[in-house]
């Protein structure tokens, strides 16, 4: 078991949509956060692994299970943990548990370590994780297979100035924007996932347009983010009717 | 003189632009959270004017004034006061400093109460901002004239359910957004402002469209948000060329 970091917070009104859920793409910008301050606290941010080894920390794969979102106002706290690790991949966990300890929210994020200059994979060296207490492990954990779409319901966005990072590359949440966006507010106001499979494929480039398309059966549609004719992300969500609270 | 509520807070990595600056949209954001939190320490919370008055906050007008952005990863500041107040208008005062004391953005919010089912302006009643300890005075802070837009760009806007707040309004930040988005990335990667009037004249509605338009003359800037034939929102926009940092 790796070392674990916690973060508390409540959820400010800002992030919080029609429904008064917590915006799901914000759980990836608070987990990243979450994940950030321990590399910090552990001596290794991610500047320092720019400026030491010229590597980049690179998410390929998300693997989501939603109990519960947290409201406006609720107070949760967010924990990650580096759980182990391969030759390339390191797979981390966070957790957002509600006040009485319930976990609400479950993520498993696929870390790869790339060299900035040659954009290449870089294999993960038991020096640079050795902080995070996290064990090697052969088994890698794989995600599902991504069908075709067929029938699709497509919709085109802008690569918006603000949807860029410091880095000039498109936040990782972003493309979860696009994915839910594309659903509609009738159906995003009646439904929240339950589990989302969000594979990272090839790097949205700044400036251009992208497709965001879906399609529907049932409670589970299957998506795909396209630009220049090529795929940058696919995902498969399973949703869950929402039940009116108070 | 009113109390003032203080936040400390590091610039996470998401809301950092491609310059390594905190997007503008976002200081917004950030300031109406450390309000909010006042209004919680003070025991008269958004939740409680509703529940106590049926009242609302609405922000009708903003005067931003930039000496410079905070970077990613600076620890800054976020101070707000209510100044004073008047028969409709409540003044508050948003600054945010770097680590050596120095204000490096001051804003000033005028708020009005708005009854949340006649969706009129109520009056100011001094019960209500008692806690705050602002003082009444009749002087009345008035924004600039507003010009016509001149051989004005425009772009469109689709209005995204992430756009919008619990209420189903569009959140006051993404008014901002707008704004910039649509002077392009090669301006904004070149620019930041250095005064922003904004006024917020009738609420976008969800579901459609808005056009962002502007005139730039020099690094002036003139703004219009406008849907269904009518203004959202105007702004006015002085620039400072970017010096290149490290």
């Amino acid at each position: 078991m790796g070392l674990t970091y916690q973060m508390k917070m409540k959820i400010p009104f800002d992030m919080a949509d029609m429904n008064g859920h917590l915006k799901l793409p914000d759980v990836i910008l608070l987990s990243l956060q979450v994940s950030g301050m321990q590399s910090i606290d552990l001596g290794i941010s991610d500047k320092d692994m720019l400026e030491r080894y010229n590597l980049v920390w690179i998410i390929t794969d998300y693997d989501i299970d939603v109990v519960r979102l947290p409201h406006f106002a609720e107070e949760i706290t967010i924990e990650t943990e580096a759980l182990t690790y391969n030759r390339l991949f390191c797979y981390r966990r966070f957790t957002i548990f509600d006040e009485s300890g319930q976990a609400i929210i479950q993520m498993l994020g696929t870390f790869v370590l790339m060299d900035r200059d040659s954009r290449k994979v870089h294999p993960v060296e038991p020096e640079i994780v050795a902080p995070y207490q996290s064990a090697f492990s052969k088994k890698l954990m794989r995600g599902p297979k991504y069908p075709d779409l067929e029938h699709a319901t497509s919709k085109d966005y802008h690569v918006r100035f603000y949807d860029l990072d410091m880095n000039g590359h498109v936040n990782n949440s972003k493309y979860l924007d696009w994915i839910f966006e594309v659903m509609g507010a009738d159906f995003l106001t009646q439904h929240i996932p339950k589990k989302i499979h969000l594979k990272y494929v090839r790097e949205v480039r700044p400036g251009g347009m992208i497709a965001s398309s879906y399609d529907l059966d049932g409670l589970k549609s299957n998506h795909q983010i396209a630009s220049d004719g090529q795929v940058n992300a696919q995902a498969l969500v399973t949703w869950q009717k929402l039940k009116k609270e108070n």
